[in-house]
């Protein structure tokens, strides 16, 4: 995807860049994926199409870029010291995330990606990844501290972990938008003790 | 919803019902819930669409029906006396329904209720709920039998047995007739040890 190198010479162009994302971000989570036009998104961002076709090349790329910027923006990594406090972050983080308009944006790219191949591989680059190695990290560390016994099976926890956050917020009938994050967050927290023992801990 | 309520005095219309449910999954499979008519399912019924609606009076009914005739053909309730069997049953199933003919049909209605509220709601009663149901029977009877201590937020079982497979199947850039039933049962087996020691067991 040589389109979607950064050129970003100038602050100007960083700036138009972040105001397109936004604003592809905010007519997905109004028109969903199918709706969403290239020109919709322009006219928000007060561009011309011309100059979102310089730096995406089309609906699909735009929508990805977007979709990894908001990814990068919620994914944090702290290092609280203990496996217990570094998951707690995490299934917090993670169930938050799918609540309100970022929750709304997920379940519009999921729905999308079930007939949409491109689409399907982005997610799963921008949005699985960093969640499945964030896992991975926060269970090394705490086996290099030897809190729990070594995983030898690390490619399935992203799955163990954050998959019973990801099948509850985006495969159930209540709209990302009734879910307060605090409502989120405190599911997770139920999850937790579960998830420690998983691994060997508590 | 009263056009739901089964009128089936005749035994051809039993088998009228069952042709009608086939069609609707076979052209759900082929032109997901977008590309789906009451025309299309009917002729390949070889019905009329005046017989269909006699039965089921929206695509959303008929979609919702054939959706749960599918889903209870797929729940079994094996009892082999032991939480690691019926643990390994419950996950291969689960996985195994998330490939081929079941997995695309599962996709399809998961994107398309990522904004059809009413087609969520069928989602979570018609798929969700048995697979919970069935998971906390299990958990129960081992906690009945003193295989693990008992639980007491059985409310989460469903998320954290059943999450990780839904999450991995449904979520994911691999198209589900890409994964043969095989492959996926070996996926569940990867899976079960963490979730026995999650339910406190081995």
């Amino acid at each position: 995807m040589p389109e979607a190198a950064p050129r970003r010479g100038r602050p100007r162009d960083a700036a138009r860049d972040r105001a397109l994302l936004e604003a592809t971000l905010a007519v997905l989570a109004e028109s969903g994926y199918g709706g969403l036009t290239t020109a919709a998104v322009a006219a928000r961002a007060g561009v011309s199409t011309a100059t979102l076709y310089r730096r995406w090349s089309s609906k699909e790329t735009l929508v990805i870029a977007a979709a990894a910027a908001r990814a990068e923006d919620l994914v944090k990594r702290p290092d609280t010291g203990t496996l217990e406090g570094d998951l707690r972050a995490l299934l917090r983080d993670k169930a938050a995330s799918l609540t309100g308009e970022s929750g709304r944006l997920m379940r519009a790219l999921v729905g999308e990606a079930a007939h949409n191949d491109a689409l399907a591989e982005a997610l799963a680059t921008t949005f699985l990844a960093p969640v499945r190695s964030r896992v991975e990290e926060v269970v090394a560390r705490a086996a290099a501290r030897g809190d729990i016994p070594p995983v030898d099976d690390t490619g399935i926890l992203g799955d163990l972990v954050a998959g019973p956050v990801m099948s509850h917020f985006l495969i159930t009938p209540q709209a990302p938008d009734e879910v307060d994050p605090e409502t989120a967050m405190a599911w997770a927290d139920r999850l937790l003790p579960f998830v420690l023992r998983a691994l060997g801990s508590g």
